[in-house]
């Protein structure tokens, strides 16, 4: 099977690290990185795009490899100085030097310009050839409502309250008003092969899948659909996969993970460990799936596309 | 005769010396500084208030003693990182310690709160007592006419083609509608004198007394209205004060400046070197203008109380 064009939808940190290892391989124009972007925020006046920029960092080289966001060796004046002048909390890491970023996408933003077209001009300034979509241009914010009836926007849940409060459900706040953009529905109409990134089903992946008309797209294309699970031997790689997983009702586990997917994907791959679990997905397969160097990332991405290859 | 309440027009760097002088002397209830924001720009979708700034740094004692603007020690990874990530031409020095009032003032400006409101926010929780006031809330931008027919926003003719340009003319874009606030209209009318500080007088001054009823108001004052000449020894401390009044036809001296400002100034005090030139204002003297040092600042301020409480 020709596999000219590869559409991943990702989240953060875990998705990224796929999303660098498939544009190691893959030429500019056979990837095609669709990011969540319903953790987006307005924090001092600047429209963040945590995910967005994540993958971008990373693709762009620029990633700080010990936190896995933000830029690699950035400083926080700015940040100290809201603290420190002007006595503000900042709960919410803003680096010097990722400033910039967040600066040009506000201004153009404010100007009207798609937050599509902000991706296109930030990440091709940067120098990164693959194309980089937003879900949506449309805010969708992550609500987050907890078995105590708090609701907190996704940042105050993740950042400020470190994800300890128990999750009793997920609101995907403007995600009825969102739509696919036009790049977004013509990639996955014209896909040959879907992968979902080892991110957080539910924070990452859900949203993704939520905006109008996209998980019907992604289920009415009859290509390999391929989800790759976050969870290692029950756990998380990093992040409150996990723990959200079982308040909402889940076994933590690989299995788990097809099972929430259910038709949405054909394929399945876990980890190596995870072997003697069952998985209920018309395919699967185990590779090693734990990323930390850039080799580990490439090795994953390629054997994933050498096992979709395969398929008849 | 009492002096409870000063009124100070001032624009940036010559101003804000004269500004601090008086706040060093005076108890915070009985000073006004009323700020030039003609100069007030958007940059990077960032809403920028140079002479404002100027003034609060320097009360707050945080100002760069070198440059007379922006804060003392401040660095510019952002600036680098919009220019060597982005490609972007970085011509106007925004300090990373600096961003965090550049933030604050977008967001809130963005939030609807009047500039009056944000100065007095950034400026209270930078621990200044003094009022310090904008001379308008509404936005009003100095365009500058060039000889040969140029028109450059303000910014780009001081900053970007560092004041080169010959001038024609200067329109104050945007000054028609606007309208003095209360606490400006306040101010002036129970100001128990008034000072025009050594700002450039049509870049700085003119456009605060542009602002409809703001000069009326000054002049209907009868009470001390005492311009500080910026000129000295027919040069200008800083700036294109003097080479502008010639462009514009006047010849660049402390008489030039008296006559300039005509009736709305009742006083007028020019440098001791000038001692000899002819002033056209009911009453007039000379110190020593130069200001370096604070303590020449505090001098300065303090000859002028001085010197207007013996009026009759």
């Amino acid at each position: 099977m020709a596999l000219d064009h590869i559409v991943a939808l990702v989240g953060g940190v875990g998705g990224a690290k796929l999303a660098l290892g498939l544009a190691k391989i893959l030429p500019p124009q056979h990837l095609t990185i669709i990011v969540n972007t319903a953790d987006d925020f307005w924090h001092y006046g600047l429209r963040i795009s945590p995910d967005l920029d994540t993958v971008m960092y990373n693709l762009a080289g620029m990633i700080d490899p010990i936190n896995g966001w933000g830029l690699a060796g950035d400083t926080t004046i700015t940040l100290d100085a809201l603290r420190q002048d002007y006595g503000e909390e900042t709960w919410f890491r803003l680096g010097d030097r990722d400033m910039a970023t967040h600066l040009l996408r506000t201004m153009w933003w404010h100007e009207g310009v798609s937050l599509t077209e902000i991706v296109r001009r930030l990440s091709s300034r940067l120098g990164i050839e693959h194309t980089i979509l937003p879900m949506t241009d449309y805010p969708v914010e992550t609500i987050v409502e907890t078995v105590t009836g708090e609701r907190l926007v996704f940042q105050k849940y993740f950042v400020w309250e470190r994800w300890q409060p128990v999750v009793k459900t997920l609101h995907y706040k403007g995600i009825e008003s969102a739509t696919m953009s036009q790049a977004v529905k013509q990639a996955i109409e014209t896909a040959d092969a879907i992968l979902i990134a080892p991110s957080n089903p539910f924070l990452s992946i859900a949203p993704i899948l939520a905006v109008p008309g996209l998980r019907d797209a992604v289920i009415a294309r009859d290509v390999p659909r391929v989800a790759i699970s976050p969870i290692i031997g029950g756990k998380a790689v990093k992040g409150p996969a996990a723990k959200l997983m079982a308040e909402l009702g889940y076994t933590p586990s690989a299995s788990a993970v097809a099972e929430y997917y259910g038709i949405i994907v054909n394929g399945f791959v876990y980890d190596a460990q995870d072997a003697d679990l069952t998985v209920n997905t018309p395919r699967a397969t185990t590779f090693d799936t734990f990323m930390q160097s850039d080799a580990d990332k490439v090795a994953l991405a390629q054997n994933i596309l050498n096992w979709i290859t395969d398929w008849d």
